[in-house]
């Protein structure tokens, strides 16, 4: 019997379709085999001794003689940090300047690798520099939210397979993003308790969408996935921006977030998949009603004109049962 | 240099990126050739002469000595319209029975035709059903929302080739649909006026964005467009449902859908598409907020972690170029 799900985050619906129901297994079997990346690729931008291809770099972290991780600013940058940001009519419309900033962290020199298949030393180094980026763009004039994501394979909208993730800080807060935090405001002001910390603990207490769990972050298969195997990574203690997590927490999110990569690029045939850090706006840091979090949202299925049309995504998988099999796969 | 622009019915943002931007000659030479299909494929279930292959037929348009539209049920249905609904608590979630209805509306006997391709009366055929199978699932027992779509091409979520539109009706109505709306309202609680009369004289008045305008309706590429090519059909006489539609309308309307279709083919090379026919809530009929209109996504670009994570869209083509390119493909 199919049904309906309620994300209580965002109280958007999701169908769990049973009359199109897969075996988690059924997505390997489908899954076309990739071609071996080389170490080195003589046409990528990213490898070592191209670095002349990308504009200048904005930090590095140091190693081996080079670098071990690079961040440079996006060379077909959507935003652009030189300009002011000046809303202004048009007609009956409203435009702006396209004033933001676009970074790539470039997070390893091996062309071959990914953050699942990298050691989680490389992966720390990459969480490491994830937050200075955040802190570095969050302190920026004028800018009131920062996006990080990392998007892994064509599916998911990228054809530079050197292992990159991305930073694009915007001056605006869209209502994408403010709705979600409107209904979580609402919902401190009646309980006087964060919603994501409760909805965390309602997970650890059910178990069974729990993917894996450390002394301070919980990996779990939400209760409205939209997506077969989507993941979220959340840290227990409450936070409500990524540039607030300690310097002794960056170890375990990496440990973390790659565990669970692995998991999904082991069970799953290395799938494309984007992945999100979903944080309160810029100055919103203290703030007792929002946690951040990352979500994985694996392309396995394509969204059509329902999902385009309602936001309801229909989910050919239970999450209970995406959770179990990521439990089981040995990594 | 780029450019935000909000859209105004729903206050999310795209970017209109220059940086990456594209010629929209560009996207037909990336096209490959899609093979020939055959007017009857011996294994699609939506052929003549295939009919048990489907469930029993909800209703056809006769013709030829068989059908010229049909009507069935959704074999893979998504929901189910033989169950209560029952909204109830899951822990602190929310999840309900998957009530609801699903139909494919087989849109010709011929396999290899789209709407873009076959002629004006047979889309009059196909706009007619849309509308008699619209009233008999809004007539539905607790159903508050109807969708009626179409997915055209692998990349817009469909496998199967023969020519078909899908109906979903839903017993809620979800916010990423109710958002706007809202808007809507507090807009006509300001201005006694409806926000898309409104929008839709600025694009006659502006005129750029115009792909065609008949007596009855408008197509024209939005202010803020999520992707290339992006087109919304309105009509012209203010209704908020598209089961108002007159029947003496109907003509006009499948005139202008496929106009502009066959612009989107015959300029594009046959790109993937979904299209989405926005109504309002069952039982807001006569809303003077709300008006309906269709709206065409080509798939020619892959939406990624930032889209995902914000809403926002970045498009790499201003609406303005892809209107004129439109108007001029000979059709």
């Amino acid at each position: 019997m199919p049904e309906f799900r309620q994300n209580l985050l965002s109280n958007e619906w999701v169908i769990i379709s049973t009359e199109r129901a897969r075996r988690p297994e059924d997505f390997l079997e489908d899954k076309k085999e990739k071609p071996p990346r080389p170490r080195l690729s003589p046409k990528c931008p990213f490898c070592p001794g191209h670095e002349a291809q990308t504009p200048p770099e904005l930090c590095t972290v140091p190693g081996n003689g080079g670098w071990r991780v690079r961040v440079v600013p996006n060379k077909f940058a959507a935003l652009q940090p030189d300009l002011a940001f000046q809303p202004e009519p048009d007609g009956r419309f409203l435009k702006a300047t396209g004033y933001g900033i676009a970074e790539v962290i470039v997070e390893n020199p091996r062309h071959d690798l990914s953050l699942a298949t990298m050691d989680v030393a490389a992966v720390r180094d990459v969480v490491a520099v994830y937050k200075l980026r955040y802190l570095s763009a969050a302190a920026g004039d004028k800018i009131s939210f920062v996006n990080i994501f990392r998007n892994h394979g064509v599916r998911a909208g990228t054809s530079l397979e050197h292992p990159h993730s991305q930073l694009i800080a915007t001056p605006i807060v869209p209502p994408h993003v403010r709705y979600p935090i409107e209904r979580a405001v609402r919902y401190y002001d009646t309980y006087s308790r964060c919603i994501y910390c409760d909805m965390l603990a309602e997970e650890k207490r059910k178990g069974e969408r729990v993917v894996a769990e450390t002394e301070t972050f919980v990996a779990y298969a939400p209760f409205a996935s939209r997506t077969p195997f989507e993941v979220r990574i959340m840290p227990k203690r409450h936070q409500a921006s990524f540039g607030e997590i300690d310097d002794a927490e960056l170890p375990g999110f990496a440990g973390i977030l790659k565990d669970s990569l692995a998991r999904i690029h082991t069970g799953l045939g290395d799938p494309d998949y984007n992945f999100i850090v979903r944080s309160a706006p810029v100055g919103d840091e203290k703030a007792k009603y929002f946690h951040w979090y990352l979500v994985i949202i694996p392309k396995l299925t394509t969204p059509a004109g329902f999902e385009i049309g309602t936001g309801i995504y229909i989910n050919v998988t239970y999450p209970e049962r995406c959770a179990e099999f990521l439990r089981n796969v040995k990594v």
